[in-house]
């Protein structure tokens, strides 16, 4: 499990780096397009020359806009191109679609090596984008490090979009080490740290929409707005109100989102849930609460990802409100596990990220 | 908060070493002793020779033999020590005791500087070690750097023990990410990993006695004796049974456990318990459960270390029992906080330490 994050920071133009660093490379410099790059996939391209160093990196922006090969070249003489290794965390694009080929623009320069992270998951053109260049005498292959989990993990919206046509469900949950996310009389604010607050604000934005059940309004008329200085993205707000308990009455996120970002759902069942999200186009969600809302969906095993901040404290669950209330299982063996765990500090908090 | 450990085995004799580092090596060293020293501190030595280059490293191994400084300071010629800075832990002993005043030692020697970590917690003594050295045209000073919360929590055991006249308690808690240590069946092996279950086994041996409730023996029947390739340690056990429910029944710790260390204890209160403890010179314990002990002790604010190992998995409060089930608070305000808290991951387990 990786405990302590690479500091990027320190990296510049120049540096000697390994295949596998400048993999890595790629994976960090995608996560800056999360906000903006729905639905296409975070991608992220690091370029070494000859010698192994560092000549340049890019990434998809935003969505409509430049992918990330030709943000890395681009700037580039064809000079500096020759005989470069070109990293992507994705497999170059073989078709025209809101911009050209990015493996018809590659072909134009004297590449020595693309190496791409995941193949296309689209099986009608996988390895198509790999071809082009191959034809035109470009060694293409697919990448086979240690990072294959950390790429699956960059892209993991967009693959589950792709293969099985379904919204991807995040769960964040803000809580004790023992689990409890409020007191049973109300009280939640504040359980984690201003630091780990922050870093939930830059998460909302990784997301298509927001997802609450209606009892977290009524009881914690909450904002659900991205509040970041570097982030400017109005996000979605689902909201779960099966029987229709909000209706008629005024809360702070009506003040705050326009009427047209809002979306209070009635439904019969997750699964239906699952399909109004679809239908409205959108990718991704992120559930923010309460207790029901988070056991109804562990429950039907629809959680894609935790994102799970921790108080390094002890509330108790003898007055407490266990963010797993409503789901249980009948045997250790069935408990639910996490992939490629992550962990982070933000000020004395916690925060245990992973797939289930 | 610290979630990397230094990997010390790549420190060597005549590196170069900083203040700093000489007191973290001090403090890493002297844990080697913790299984042998009760009721001795756990102290550590470190000895840089004028030009900052490691001369020798000590610990206090086990109790009614040397002590740290002496440890350190053998074997080396009194050329090797002219001329040095000795950094200790805890202030060097002034009196005789079951071996020589270490104070007394040193003072044989041309040493330039004595650093130590804490003063002597007896109020009686404190400074008289540090005195003997100055007397002896020594400089000797108390450390005043980042690692002040490591040094009391190396020595937390023996100044508890010295200020409140009490045992010292540590709980150990193997959870899930939502706080279940069980299944509602009593189904609870196992959740953690091998390497978490392994590392139980040396934290055992810290402590004098291991505490559970009677409820646990009755319900897992558990050996907590101490299984570790490099301990050789027979522990205590005490059962919290105040109804007697474990008369005349047959239990694994029956065979496993000497009769001598096994004590079965009726109480009034846990005040009554931390007597009892403290009469039988039991100066530290550790607690292994069940939720009911783990809750009862939390509730009196008996607690002293939380040991807390977390699978990055959910089984739901459900069907699951939370290991504070008995305990809770009335607002968010008295939550029980952690302090100079430390993570280590053990196999894909999460390791969260720290003092309430």
């Amino acid at each position: 499990m990786e405990t302590k994050e690479i500091n990027y920071s320190f990296i510049k133009v120049g540096d000697h780096l390994t295949d596998e660093q400048a993999m890595a490379l790629a994976i960090h410099v995608a996560k800056a397009g999360a906000p903006y790059v729905s639905p296409n996939p975070l991608v992220g391209c690091t370029i070494l020359n000859s010698e192994n160093k560092l000549v340049s990196t890019g990434y998809h922006q935003k969505y409509g806009e430049a992918h990330a090969e030709i943000n890395a070249i681009n700037g580039l003489s064809a000079d500096q191109l020759a005989n470069t290794k070109i990293f992507v965390t994705l497999e170059p694009c073989a078709h025209e679609g809101k911009t050209g080929s990015c493996a018809k623009k590659l072909i134009q320069f004297k590449i020595k090596k693309l190496i791409f992270g995941l193949v296309d998951p689209n099986p009608l053109v996988a390895g198509q984008g790999a071809e082009i260049l191959r034809q035109a005498g470009i060694e293409a292959v697919e990448y086979q490090g240690s990072l294959k989990n950390d790429l699956e993990d960059l892209c993991e919206v967009f693959l589950k979009n792709f293969r099985e046509k379904k919204t991807f469900v995040a769960m964040k949950v803000a809580s004790s080490l023992d689990g409890q996310i409020a007191l049973s009389t109300g009280e939640s604010q504040w359980i984690t740290t201003p630091e780990s607050r922050e870093y939930v604000h830059e998460l909302r934005s990784w997301y298509d929409a927001i997802i609450v059940g209606s009892n977290t309004i009524e009881v914690d008329n909450p904002s659900l707005n991205i509040r970041h200085p570097s982030i400017q993205k109005e996000t979605k707000l689902i909201i779960l109100d099966p029987e229709s308990k909000l209706s008629g009455k005024i809360f702070k996120f009506q003040d705050l989102h326009k009427p047209e970002n809002v979306h209070i759902l009635k439904f019969k069942d997750l699964n239906d849930v699952m399909n109004q999200l679809w239908a409205l186009n959108i990718k991704s969600v992120f559930i923010e609460g309460g207790a029901y809302t988070y056991s109804s969906f562990l429950k039907v095993g629809l959680v894609d990802r935790l994102h799970l901040f921790m108080n390094t404290s002890v509330i108790g669950a003898g007055n407490g409100l266990s963010w797993t209330k409503g789901f249980g299982i009948e045997a250790l063996a069935d408990k639910k596990s996490l992939k490629n765990t992550k962990i982070r500090t933000f000020g004395s908090d916690l925060y245990v990220t992973g797939r289930f």
